[in-house]
């Protein structure tokens, strides 16, 4: 049902009616929508109230009717019995997009249940292709933001080429809004769902799948979805082309009671998630932190180097590498054995001072008296090993022989050898030149150690992926063959 | 060996001699402790070199055999074959206390073994108190800071009342000085036990056990320590009174290879470790974020409720509940649920913005139109039924009718129940005045779910521990008695 056409004005409208602003409280939603669009946006917004009336000194219509030109979108924000009404004389007047935040339907059952369905109803006649209800929209600079938070009180994370799909508004505000800002990854779209009554996950994804702008693809699930075999399917031709990461809600008993009242998900088959979405080469993030690792790593290495799994890990700390080859351990990653000579070469490599005590097994140890050129030189000569695919560099700035040159050093070396390194560096604010170094010459950062392993391991997860999607098409081919002879 | 004079000594010195300073690089670590010392402490610091001469105007004394007054602790950093010699003299005028900074020892194999049992050997003889080697030392504001970083790379958490005992140095840099900042906790002594080669963990914790200053311990170990049956018999008879909390490295094979090259650890049946501590009562961290997440929960509630894991999640975000309640599972903490009735008068206690729109099963959503006086009044509530023995709260800062003083109102709610409650806040610098209102009235905050679940299963497994450490004594008590018949 949604074509091009629809998502241009969903996404990228021009003319945007935002229904339901209230003339006497400046917080309501639609108010800050309208706000948002009004004064920050590429956008022309017109406020509908049937009251009428000023808003910001601007004329309130009565109703989309009103308008002196069509819009493209209407943002509605009306109590939920209103809603229906709303969306017939959108469609009447020729709207076929629209965002419905309000909530009180489905996720409260009884009468509400009844309502999404007459909404519904509305919005296939007049065929309107429709976010929502019970959700914060969409956000798509310039264009549209109709998350509904005063903007400072949220951040603005930069443009970039990671688009999201969400059936939590404030997972989404959380994890994608403020974690991608503080880790410096760049948002293109990113949707709230809600209720999913008309555009569902399937959709957005297909949407997303074709989109030349997004690189990778974030997902927020609560439960299987309402299509899990279309989703499935879908993910399993994209997953191979473009990297989908996935956090799922409501695996628990508690979770899906919980996701029930929330967006009103249905909760069948979901502890057979995980495993059919792996199946998808789909990337599930185990928990909050790893969801924007993972888009970090893709963003990074989109050209996706694929790993077989062995790495080496260079640390100045001895206890950083033991945790990290701890954390390595069952997720397909492997520590790469330096032999006797290379461990030699090795030693020869490292300054004077750090040359007795360094343990230069992997995971290398260079102790907290390495300098900048012992990290330089020991992760130029493991890259240079045919056997090492990719590193973790697990970097203290703390430690008095570290510059803030590193990062541009080891960028450089990174590129030479054209293997995927990450980073760790602790969170502090006063480490944020040395971090830069890293990030602007192409090695990504994290503030845990783990977050470093998962990054590597994304790598591996997503080779196996697409070696198994090649499988797949192999003997689909093979099958076609045969049935063609 | 280790006496209450020794411990004195080594953490209240008035008189540090720091051997080993470089008189051309001011960046060695021994150059950086005698800085820190003489300048940044409490106590008055001598630089030691056998060929004297000056540093900062200083003059360099020879030997300790030279200083004008007997040092209570001496901190070494000269080269390993050195030290034994270092330590005789000092040994010689009478220093009881020792930390030997210097790595080259048993972790680097072969010569370093026989070395290490020679320092050994002349510790025993002059009944030194020695940490080390191959650490950073200890940290014990206002007297001592062995930590050869220079100040400017790192931060000082407040003082506080959580003392640590850590194999690893960089670990405990990361783990403790720069997390507790960012978490605003207070350490009370952080000590980096190195080889452990005289001075242990078992000796640190049995010290701390009686240490009136410290109310929790944390521990980051790598394999299963040195003595671990006196280990684990200490840690029964203390956790009872003292929360301790673990991080283990080392558990992996690889991780196992990797401690072993780092501080010669050994790694036999660490596969065990976590059922041995978690039977002594030990609440071991998954990870690195939950360490500092459960010594603020204890340092928070050090008086202790021992949750039976009964709890409700007050939410304004759907998603967050679904996520909070997924966690959950597993973890001993049950939702409890709310009947008809309570809803009823949860929903008559909620304003008129929500009062339609908001989910009041557990978890409850009270939408992102909720207000201070929401969460005020449904807290309220909740903490009074008898059922219910703590609460999450996932409070965000963006949904607009949340005010800068939603935490000392739900400060005010939970002194008047007694229950403990932990809040989620997302990490924004910009939130940092609703984050204080919370902390400052009593409820520590944290910067992911997880985390907010982490610390509530923390007091419920330290309730467990409590609870079967009470069996034991009375078992005890009851042989006892049958032997005495």
């Amino acid at each position: 049902m949604a074509t091009v056409a629809h998502f241009d004005k969903l996404l990228r409208p021009k003319r945007v009616a935002v229904i339901g602003v209230s003339l006497t409280n400046p917080f309501h939603p639609a108010n800050i929508i309208f706000n948002k669009s009004f004064y920050g946006s590429g956008s022309m917004a017109y406020p509908v109230n049937p009251r009428g009336g000023e808003l910001e000194k601007q004329p309130v219509f009565r109703s989309v009717k009103e308008l002196p030109e069509q819009a493209d979108l209407a943002v509605i924000a009306v109590k939920a019995p209103l809603v229906p009404g709303v969306i017939r004389e959108c469609g009447e007047v020729g709207i076929q997009a629209a965002i419905i935040i309000s909530g009180g339907f489905a996720e409260v059952g009884g009468e509400g249940i009844a309502l999404q369905e007459e909404l519904v109803k509305e919005c296939r006649r007049y065929n309107i292709c429709m976010i929502g209800p019970n959700c914060i929209g969409v956000y798509h600079p310039p264009y549209i933001d109709s998350f509904f938070l005063p903007p400072e009180r949220t951040v603005i994370p930069k443009r970039g080429a990671i688009s999201v799909i969400s059936q939590s508004g404030a997972f989404l505000v959380d994890q994608i809004l403020t974690r991608f800002y503080e880790e410096d990854l760049g948002v293109r779209t990113a949707v709230s769902i809600g209720n999913r009554a008309v555009l569902d996950e399937v959709d957005m994804l297909e949407h997303f799948a074709q989109d030349t702008g997004t690189r990778a693809i974030c997902l927020y699930l609560e439960g299987a979805g309402t299509r899990p075999r279309e989703l499935y399917e879908l993910c399993s031709e994209v997953s191979s082309r473009k990297p989908i990461i996935a956090f799922v809600g409501g695996k628990s008993v508690e979770g899906q009671r919980a996701a029930l009242s929330h967006t009103a998900a249905l909760a069948a088959n979901s502890r057979l998630i995980s495993s059919a979405l792996a199946q998808c080469g789909v990337i599930e993030a185990a928990d909050e932190l790893e969801l924007a690792s993972l888009a970090k790593i893709f963003d990074f290495y989109h050209h996706r180097p694929l790993l077989e799994g062995n790495i080496a890990v260079v640390s100045s700390s001895g206890g950083h590498g033991v945790v990290a080859a701890d954390l390595c351990e069952g997720t397909g990653l492997n520590l790469v054995p330096f032999t006797e000579g290379e461990q030699g070469t090795l030693r020869e490599l490292c300054t004077d001072s750090i040359s007795s005590i360094a343990s230069l097994k992997n995971p290398l140890d260079l102790t907290g008296s390495a300098s900048d050129l012992d990290f330089e030189r020991t992760l130029d000569y493991v890259l240079s090993l045919p056997k090492v695919e990719g590193a973790i560099v697990l970097a203290l700035p703390y430690t008095p022989m570290i510059t803030s040159f590193i990062g541009t050093r080891l960028g450089h070396v990174v590129r030479r050898h054209d293997k995927p390194v990450a980073a760790y560096i602790p969170s502090l604010a006063k480490y944020e030149m040395v971090l830069e170094g890293f990030e602007l010459n192409g090695i990504p950062v994290v503030h845990t150690i783990q977050e470093s392993v998962q990054m590597m391991q994304a790598l591996y997860r997503l080779g196996l992926a697409v070696q198994r999607s090649g499988r797949k098409r192999k003997n689909h081919a093979v099958r076609n063959n045969q049935a063609a002879k």
